[in-house]
């Protein structure tokens, strides 16, 4: 058992917990929980630590959990040790070291009509990961970042995911105007909730490879991203409210979207 | 100035800060910051603090907030007396006093076909006011909450409902099934979206009278208040999602609804 947050392999672990730039370098971010270590693809974990106080209520969580320990290897920390490496005020006391994921274009445009979600400098850590759950709950093929959004593997986003993270693709844009350019060649129509817009987004036809802009979420979208979008429409909204919460607007757009696929064009 | 947070004055609104009980006891709450200053209606207006360090880089919400603060007495304090009454790191050095409203349930069914949302346990304050800002860009009539659900005067989901929480009506309800049975009395459809939900949300006419039972965010609704539904309906998902985060969930129904009702029938 580790009893000391000195030894490296612990002291590497709070490195990913805490700084984006560890988890760039190592190429790895943490997940923790129960339910994150039982939807953990096997061949991503590299590590699991397990609290010497860990234990499991339910019972067919409790026998999944053991079931999964038995036949991958995991080490035991002692109690001081596992809050030092927990993201979390009251640990489950399970967590894993996994294998950061790299996803090409071609990931994201697997299908014949894609629906993506374009993120541009989202910072609440929550709201990306709730996107990220939401987004994979009305079927989208994949998340496109801009470079200066929250880092997606941050422990607070992972944990919001609910374990999307390890279905969802999604990419960094390094170049986010290029990556709109590099869509529209690809037949997907770029749509931006914006207060210029005059269809009322349910007016639009989401059938088509669709990709859905939300900006910051104080400043919303740049000029030259929202320049840069094939449709502007808008969220209609009701009494003095201004404008909706990032991921609220997501998810309204990704389930209207949902909700037009569902029945026939 | 105020330089001293020993002033009775001060205590109080930390006390309103950090307590639910305080606010109860005191029938009182506080909002922070130039747009929730901007939006407060004069006649709700107890107390206003200003930092001695106040100002506002955008000129015009300047202009506004001085044509304000020369209407209504307020009170200058000093920077570190100010942190302490702040909920937020980087205050924007205004605060207001503000009196709690108390609505009655005839506040809530003013008009023919009511759209309302019902939380049964809530916890998390930032969604709790995501949702009532959701609701009043979706246009709902007013909030119902379970008494277990968290304090809709906390700092954080004041801040979150962005000044929707001057504007919609909302109401505590200490026998829950009791306020439920008189909304159906009333004519109103109470939906419930379950795991046992057959159909689908939008194959569901919120035309009439509506309202959407949402549980707590881990537990969903209890066995009770779920038996008390008129329908269940369910939100499809795709990929392993289980669930939606609660917020997400009432901000799809919400928006189904007004989708809907700005169509003919």
């Amino acid at each position: 058992m580790i009893t000391s947050a000195g030894n490296a392999r612990v002291r590497a672990a709070i490195q990913l917990k805490q700084k984006a730039r560890a988890r760039r370098e190592m190429g790895a971010f943490l997940t923790e929980g129960v339910k994150m270590f039982l939807e953990a693809p096997e061949e991503q974990i590299r590590e699991i630590y397990v609290s010497e106080s860990f234990s499991c209520q339910d019972q067919e969580l409790k026998r999944a959990v053991t079931e999964k320990m038995e036949r991958l290897p995991y080490e035991m920390v002692s109690e001081p040790v596992f809050q030092k490496m927990s993201d979390t005020c009251t640990p489950q006391g399970i967590l894993c070291v996994m294998e950061a994921q790299h996803y090409v274009p071609a990931d994201l445009l697997k299908k014949e009509a894609p629906l993506l979600l374009l993120l541009e400098n989202i910072q609440d850590p929550g709201n990306l990961g709730t996107m990220m759950r939401a987004g994979e709950g009305a079927g989208i093929d994949g998340l496109i970042l801009s470079r200066d959004t929250a880092d997606i593997y941050n422990p607070k986003t992972v944990r919001a995911t609910m374990g999307s993270i390890y279905r969802v693709p999604f990419l960094y844009a390094q170049d986010f105007g290029a990556m709109m350019a590099r869509l529209k060649e690809a037949g997907i129509c770029i749509y931006a909730a914006h207060l210029q817009g005059e269809t009322d987004y349910d007016r639009c036809d989401f059938h088509g490879g669709s990709a859905f802009l939300i900006g910051n979420e104080a400043k919303g979208l740049t000029g030259g991203t929202a320049a840069r979008a094939d449709r502007y429409m808008k969220i209609p909204m009701a009494g003095e409210v201004e404008s909706l919460n990032a991921g609220i607007a997501a998810a309204i757009l990704m389930y209207e979207a949902a909700r037009q696929r569902r029945r026939q064009r």
